[in-house]
């Protein structure tokens, strides 16, 4: 049982129980994308069937959920040049060609992302055991940047649809804490086995409930998601990744009277776990019950911005 | 034989003869996409043997080529948060956790990228034969928007090495126009042939010359690219999508006396062809070289920015 | 009486009656600001008694009302270096120098600031009776850029408190239309009379209210404002420019059943009208009911941002 | 006489000499400002002669001298809507009204600028000897953030003009230092001096320079500008603030054979002095040259940005 008035002292245990500092070494970068290993792509390949594919991303556009939290805002898209100028003539090009140029300005945690190794600290200390005064500064993640992450992102993923199995009308509400008993009946149900390497896909079916009500607070309110209980899980399975269709991957409120995200206190900087926010499951899921089947090939490669604690990412189902 | 003085001619004789227009409906937005079936996906999953990934995106930071031309700067990536502000305490959070932030403003088209189908006109029209000022206005691409391409950008990936079996030391000279001669020689050297829903990898080499002797006009200038004679191969092999490893894909200088890109003006509007910009081949085309195996599993999803004419991308290939 | 039923044909007559094309020849590109003269600017110098100055600028920071319609967002502000990093010997300075900068990506329009020239067109006609496209387009404003006014928008200030003299407690209620009269009569009561020339700053009190209430609907929602029947008034005083408190300068809803802005097409395109907004004439408010004196030195030069539509703006007042 | 080999040792010694703090108060976020006085503001509005107004700033655009040093760029302008959508009716808007808007991406040290009291630290200290890291994180100037600047920075300014009465031609060359008695000549050439509270322009040439040469290293590299042998003139003159026409405000290279702008770190955490850079006197300079009169009222406020290190400023003469 969670102390709920002792978060710094159930952090510490199960940061204690459940770390990785060391397991690879003392410059590791990747944490449990170590996990995913070639025998592991190979044989994620051999899983496509059918040669469908679906986008697990969001929009990226001024009608996502950001509302300023910590200087988080939606993306900003402009243009540098449009086909209007170009109808009208106004671009000074020869030979009847005309151009379209744009550009944004976004924070990368802003939609469907990954969390970088340098996005949590647990009390000074970034992954690894660095500490975190040395690892990220204004100039960015100076060891553990998401460009580090550029090759190796691409094996089995699983859906686990918690939302159909575990909620009702494929949904769970708000605050709903999603255990190891939910995880483990939601792969039974399934018919699948979460293993070493894998990259887990958690459904909640938040997304679809902000999609019909309107997005509320689903940027930092109210949310289904992993309970702090489960960090003895996301250790023990050895799994490389894991995503949700939330904002912030863990229950929220939070398990404890005062608390503010403790799952990831334990799961980046410790377990050197690699944690993806906000993806849409939505159309792979509806696949996922029609065919029966829920594992497929998933490439997820973050963009390489040299340093960054986070990334934008598209990424791909290929059943 | 090219008329050199004659590039609207030349380029109006390229554009009728190699048009897709109304080929899949006229309300299409995919363009040679839609040469990527799931068949070629299953294929293309097939050719995974060792379980290998290699990124294939340069890096996104302010060491990048861009000179400010047509206002396109390299990213500027800063800080929201940080661990220097988390180690000295100040952040404000409970139980010792401390979270890092950030943000990126950035042209799409400064480093690794698609072009969009909205990014070229033809005389004002859009692919499809779409009045340009319809599709892209400030708004940006309110029709072919890069969000279109977010699934199905997976699939067959060949690396036609030109640079190594063609240049010397592996490397195209800068102004050097690779001819459908030059693509075939190199296929036929590497022992594959170019089909229909291919995505092709050209390696000229000029961005290991450019890691070399720095960046010089990389982005705009001299470089080895593909002649404007290469439309009607381009348009005959029904490939999906083409990069290359240069700034503009074609070779610059163009081949007419005065011109801008008329090799874009025929592939983009008229024959809607998906065009990568930027790619980074050299640690991929060193294994190809090594294993002797030339084609992979290509995963290579724009970002679903929406309305944008083109996106950063990280392809992946996967061996 | 308007006829609240037809905007089109009402803007038409007052766009005929109070058009200043050709007022100041075919090339002007200043409008109204022709009227602010050296001996208005002499005149404006020797209203300074005490050496009081007054910043009348909103804040620049995510606390604005900003809510992204039409990609309007508040400002983002990050660091590019900070004092955390400095104290921790992060940056690589010699001899113990350490340094801070910063960046900011923000909508001209967000906060305190001028409507240049090139803001508003009507049909398709922007100021002196330019074709739009001619004069904005991607590249920005290419003939009335708010450079344009980078040196002479210094002059007599004249504060109208309507708010303090019309409004019960200092404020008038959104939707309140400020006529003719209402400004006659605040003048009278101030003792000042308007001029050629003039920079009028009309207090409405609405920011006092939001201050207190919070943000609400400031962005874009029911406000005091300018009557569309002033627009007689705003030609015939010959003043250079004129600011409000509120979002948009005239009051919202507009006085038609079916329009947006509709004072905005007459002033701006028509009659060359220089336009604040977002001002905060609060501090200073006050210190002209304690002394009774509403003019002022009136120093609010525009950020020279090439080809901009606007420009945040800090206007000074020197009593 | 400097020891060249001793940059922290002289820094040291001028430091503690010539230091403020406490001077004003423990609270004290405005410095050198706290001189420019009402009684100075009135004595330079009584300055006004003539009415004419000059903008000193230089434009902000991508023509600009940044080259990316410190991911400092120049201004990145885009649109959000055009006049080319206006006139194509794309714009959705009623009665025929049709707008642009826009937005900027810019550092705030990227064209004329005042250098905020949280832009240099000397050896973990601020202004007023507070520790850095508790005034400047990625939240920016928490003390003595430019807004703090907003109201008092109009009174008189006074221009040196250096480069017409010391060098060749009006320009000083790159590298030359100026010094104290290179200031006090010009202000006798000119007929004026220097006091407390003053706003001090120095100009140099060197922007006249690279206007006709080309930018080159405009931007860090070698430039005429102040000796570090001036602190002592900078602050028992006691005036409120200095700006040139240079990047860096003091000579370049500097004055020690390991060194970076040693007299910043004198000036700005020690002696609260208020630096701006890179500001245009070429047309206030030839009317000065004209008309023998060299004080002029002068308002150059910040833009309220809040937590800002520094700002663009538009600074405004009045004679």
């Amino acid at each position: 049982m969670l102390d709920r008035t002792d978060p710094e002292g159930e952090i510490a245990k199960a940061a204690a129980k459940y770390s990785n500092w060391g397991r690879w070494g003392e410059d590791d970068v990747r944490g449990t994308v170590n996990f995913l290993t070639e025998v592991k792509r190979r044989e994620a390949a051999a899983l496509v069937r059918r040669g469908v594919s679906f986008s697990l991303a969001q929009s990226f556009d001024m009608n996502g959920p950001q509302k300023g939290w910590r200087r988080r805002t939606n993306p900003v898209h402009t243009m540098l040049d449009t086909g209007t100028d170009a109808a009208l003539g106004n671009q000074g090009f020869p030979h009847g060609i005309g151009g379209a140029d744009d550009v944004i300005a976004m924070p990368l945690q802003c939609s469907t992302q990954w969390d970088g190794l340098g996005h949590i600290f647990d009390h000074g200390k970034a992954w690894n055991g660095r500490p975190a005064e040395r690892v990220v500064t204004s100039d960015g993640d100076l060891v553990t940047g998401i460009e580090t992450l550029a090759a190796p992102v691409v094996g089995r993923g699983v859906l686990l649809d918690v939302g159909r199995v575990i909620g009702a009308d494929g949904e769970l509400p708000d605050g709903f804490a999603i255990t190891e008993a939910h995880l483990t009946a939601t792969a039974e149900a399934h018919g699948v086995a979460i293993g070493s390497g894998d990259l887990v896909c958690v459904r909640t079916g938040q997304l679809a409930r902000v999609r019909r009500d309107g997005w509320g607070e689903y940027a930092g309110g109210p949310a289904p998601g992993l309970s702090f209980t489960t960090a003895g899980w996301l250790h023990r399975t050895e799994i490389a990744a894991i995503a949700t269709d939330t904002w912030g991957f863990e229950v929220r409120p939070n398990e404890f009277d005062d608390a503010f995200q403790p799952l990831h206190q334990v799961a980046i900087p410790n377990m050197g776990l690699l944690i993806g926010e906000m993806w849409d499951f939505e159309e792979l899921a509806a696949d996922c019950a029609a065919d029966g089947s829920y594992e497929f090939l998933l490439a997820a490669p973050p963009l390489p911005i040299t340093g960054a604690v986070g990334s934008p990412v598209n990424p791909l189902a290929l059943k």
